[in-house]
């Protein structure tokens, strides 16, 4: 018998040789029918495969991120059969699942796909899940998949089979389509229950320029009609709150070519949504114990050295700038700096923990190809901070930092989040993760506690920390239900040593302190980004760039309107004056395209009472007040940033 | 007859040949007494030397920039003079005017000053002064010249030699030391009154390593021994104010090897007046109609091209990153940056005057040899903005910076500054400056009127302006009379043009505008540099970092302490507990070392009446207070900045 360890702890024996599949359904009929894979060991497998040891097991579900990855990479074989079907003798290169959905890169020789014949691939390829194919996978020795690709007269396949070893190689079938993947895949082609093809694209062979254009297309399918639905609804409207196009309406940001991709300007609406974020995020650090510093966004190359950013990293910064015999960096991340300021004195226990916050920009580099608005950038805003402290300390200040999220979250008004806790995989220990098997599973465990005793939901991921030590990924939904992963909280117990920190103990003796990298707010650009779709560009007051707008009907009432603006401005209220000609319906909608939250409207009747009449966004009329009743009402919005 | 033109417009006629000391003895005999050189047509002249056509006139003295120069230059050939009488056979290579005094690079062969000899050195010069040798100029043929030195075996002046033609070679000889020298100097060496050397050091021959190393004597003098005295006690003082010793006792800044010469790592304390500074400068401009922008640290190499950046200021810049084809470089100012947000959305004449401001970030390549504290750095924050405005806007713009300026003055105490207004050179348009005579003349003469008109204290300075256009640079002095070059306010007639903006004006015609660049508070670096040796480190309570410590007399006042330190925190003052078990005299010393400048001392008698014994930093005991009372009081002087 073989012993399968369970998520919760339970061990149970099996014959060697069952299946996931098997387990499922020893359980319950109902989760096997859920079941997509499952992993085995760390490792994500066909549910149908045998395991023959005793192993970890987890079931996965298209609750999961690998479930659905195994859904969407089915689906892309499951769109090639269709291809293949339509357009035969075509050759395929890769098909992975990505974010949302999957693509397949084909070689169409010299044909194109219209429209039309997208639709019908997505057609044929609802009527091939119907038939509840499985994907059924085969060891293949070298020499007979090389032989059965050259037979084809596929160079692609033969180009992937070039890097695989004996032992390594699989094929999987499905229906007419055969296809050398390393899975996992679904159990069978029926769970494939919507599809929707969403793109075609040219990209390169290997992704570089000089190789044949293939054709990519794109699609994302769903276990339920419903899902999709939903899903197409969303993007539907995630298109009119697109941050690009709200972020040039609205005057937030703007890219310049003499500047560079990725790199934004933000203008002056957009800088009044930074310093608000930073005046909230510097409140709460204050009130939270951090102390404020501020570093250079360059170093000499050594000392990324020292961190190991060098050379592990290389590939994400800007390249060096070389003078005086020296190579300096920009910073891709503001830990090193932190770190040196910590080293900058000496320390004692008393000190702890320190916590060392900075709004630091750093520069990383991305392809051109991947920036995407303010969402893929090269030019970072981080709410960064490092907190310094005792392994005694870290519950305490591990947990006040998820208390932090979640202080950041009812602020913002997101009730959907899932915290990811990302953890080693013990295999891989002095390779991918720092060779301190007793802290991994210290800290992890430690993380872990905290997040259950806080009542947070999360969702552990193996072989996803960073190297050194667990890490927490924050991800949040959008008011339309998009996902966007925004902050991150890690545990760090490998930098302090490398840089020698050390604080002196109650028992006068050096100790290395253990550090916290978090960044509730993530950056600037990416959570900007997010909330001008969260808020469809209607910011709440506190945060609106424009936060009233005051339209008189006609000129002869602008003395007034410029009594009113002066009171407002008092009251640091940022108010402008509409002073042009126009009519009062022209005024008004302006000010609704610019989405700011207050109007006071002005006329006859208004100056007479000594009044304003209040219109809200998305409220309407709030009828006539008085201006510092209406100032008060405000002072008080924007004080509780409701 | 010439005609002479004066600095007042007054213009008089004289026979040619007329010297400047004849011209100064026409006006008045106390006039010529104090008479070091002349400014004739732009150009600094010996005050002895015949004027043979119409030229433009100022007497310079002790007064002037160009008269300090002048007397430094023939303190470095007096002291050369003693030196040759000491040291005979020894050869000089060159001897300029500095900042403040001057230096003469010696070979001294095998030989080296001790010492005593410096100060041998220092008593000659005082009884060769005495002798009123007069420096005399004389016109030498370069054959001449060549075999002189050729004579002595001075290969240093045979090296300088080669530079220069025929016609331009000049011979000063005062006493027995004849030099070759373009000039000019001060009448005779009887007006040196007072002379100290103050340094020796080596330095190689033409600043390049690889050569032989010179023996450099650095001095200083004056027209009398009470400002040499004054001098050398603001040395003194300066040197107890020395801003790097304070900036490190008082954790202010640091700087890191593995982060780079040059960029300072800013520390909590140091972060806190940063953020004071930057509140003050945004409140204030916020009232002054600014906006804020945000922009990234680097920019591609067209951006520079289009500013003319590049290749002109490259030298200043740090060297370019390249990726994709295309050169990075971090920015050395920001005002490109600026012009693209202004470029990005087309401008009305109603938008304008348009006010961007940033605190940006600035990198700028400085020699290590130059890098001194927060004085010279390589990453400067500064303090900028932008102003975009119509030529009918521009003086009242202007006017509205030169207030803001003097409203800093006296928030910080800043009694004494001047403006030096830099003009262009007529002589130089289409090389130095660009070639716009009447914009030139135009703008000179707004910024002159403006600065009459607000009774600004100023002098003008020829052939310093900036490529595009006249500009101020404000020197301040520091409490202990240490001068400060701080802020600059420029008008850019240029590079509007160059980056093609512009805004429709009322004709619905496209104009460009005219930019003035302006940073009042200049960089953090040089700033807090100047404020730590202004304020000696006792910053005024708002600047303070830590601006309140509590020192219980006793452990047993610990609960009491902590009530008090709650209420001050809850209202908003910087405040710390001293909880350490040591005595009071100590706490209170320590808390004199890290110039806090309120103690609060709890002891039986403040708990029991519930009040706390008040400390004021130079003031001494204030008596016992309520807490709400001192906290009201702290609260008045922390708002009112004083």
């Amino acid at each position: 018998m073989i012993r399968i360890s369970f998520p919760d702890g339970a061990i149970r024996e099996y014959q060697p040789g069952v299946t996931g599949m098997e387990i499922a359904r020893s359980i319950s009929e109902g989760l096997a029918r859920k079941v997509l894979a499952a992993r085995v060991n760390g490792e994500v497998w066909d549910a149908s495969r045998p395991i023959t040891t005793d192993a970890t097991l987890s079931l996965l579900t298209w609750e999961d991120t690998d479930g659905k990855s195994t859904f969407w990479h089915s689906s892309a074989h499951l769109m090639a059969e269709a291809v293949e079907a339509i357009f035969p003798g075509v050759k395929f290169w890769v098909g992975p699942p990505i974010d949302k959905g999957f693509y397949y890169d084909i070689d169409l020789g010299d044909r194109a796909i219209s429209e039309e014949q997208l639709k019908q691939i997505e057609l044929l390829m609802s009527d091939l899940a119907k038939k509840n194919s499985v994907y059924e996978r085969k060891a293949v020795p070298k020499a007979e998949a090389v032989s059965y690709f050259s037979e084809k007269g596929d160079e692609y396949k033969l180009d992937l089979l070039q890097g695989l070893n004996d032992g390594e190689i699989t094929f999987y079938t499905q229906g007419n389509f055969t296809d050398l993947c390393r899975g996992p895949h679904i159990p069978h082609t029926g769970l494939i229950k919507a599809v929707k093809l969403t793109n075609i694209a040219g990209a390169y062979w290997k992704g570089d320029e000089k190789n044949k254009q293939l054709t990519r297309i794109y699609g994302v399918s769903f276990p339920n009609q419903k899902e999709l639905d939903e899903y197409l609804l969303m993007l539907e409207e995630a298109k009119k709150r697109d941050h690009r196009k709200l972020g040039k309406e609205l005057g937030i940001f703007t890219f310049d070519d003499e500047v560079g991709p990725g790199l934004p300007l933000w203008m002056p609406n957009g800088t009044v949504v930074i310093e608000e974020l930073e005046r909230l995020a510097k409140e709460t650090e204050q009130d939270a114990g951090y102390k404020r510093v501020v570093t250079p966004h360059i170093a000499k190359e050594s000392l990324y050295l020292t961190s190991g950013h060098l050379p592990y990293y290389q590939e994400s910064m800007y390249p060096a700038m070389e003078m005086e015999g020296t190579k300096y960096y920009l910073k891709a991340m503001n830990c090193p700096h932190h770190h040196k300021i910590f080293a900058a004195e000496s320390r004692s226990y008393k000190e702890l923990p320190l916590r060392l916050a900075e709004y630091g920009t750093c520069y990383r580099y991305e392809q051109s190809g991947e920036l995407f608005g303010l969402m893929r950038v090269r030019c970072l805003h981080m709410n960064d901070a490092h907190i310094y402290c005792t392994r005694e300390q870290f519950a305490d200040e591990f947990r006040a930092v998820n208390d932090m999220y979640l202080k950041y979250f009812k602020i913002f008004g997101i009730d959907k989040y899932v915290m990811r806790l990302s953890l080693h995989d013990p295999a891989k220990l002095g390779k991918k993760y720092i060779d301190e098997p007793e802290l991994w599973l210290e800290t992890e465990a430690m993380v872990r506690r905290v997040l259950i005793e806080s009542n947070i939901p999360f969702i552990e991921v193996p072989d996803e920390g960073a190297f050194y030590g667990p890490k927490i990924d924050v991800q949040i939904w959008s008011a339309i239900g998009r996902e966007f992963t925004l902050a991150t909280n890690q545990v760090d117990f490998a930098q302090g040593r490398r840089f020698k920190l050390n604080f002196t103990n109650k028992d006068n003796q050096p100790e290395t302190p253990l550090i916290i990298h978090r960044a509730p707010l993530g950056t600037h650009e990416r959570f900007i980004g997010f909330l001008l779709e969260h808020y469809a560009g209607k910011f709440p007051l506190w945060l609106a760039p424009q936060q009233v707008r005051i339209l008189p009907i006609s000129d002869k009432f602008l003395p007034y309107a410029q009594e009113v603006l002066k009171q407002l401005k008092k009251a640091d209220i940022r108010a402008e004056l509409d002073d042009r000609s126009e009519k009062i319906g022209k005024k008004i909608r302006d000010t609704e395209l610019m989405r700011v939250p207050y109007m006071f409207v002005i006329g006859e009747k208004e100056v007479n009472e000594h009044k304003v009449a209040v219109r809200k966004q998305g409220q309407g009329d709030q009828g006539a007040k008085d201006v510092s009743e209406i100032i008060s009402i405000l002072k008080n919005e924007i004080t509780e940033r409701q």
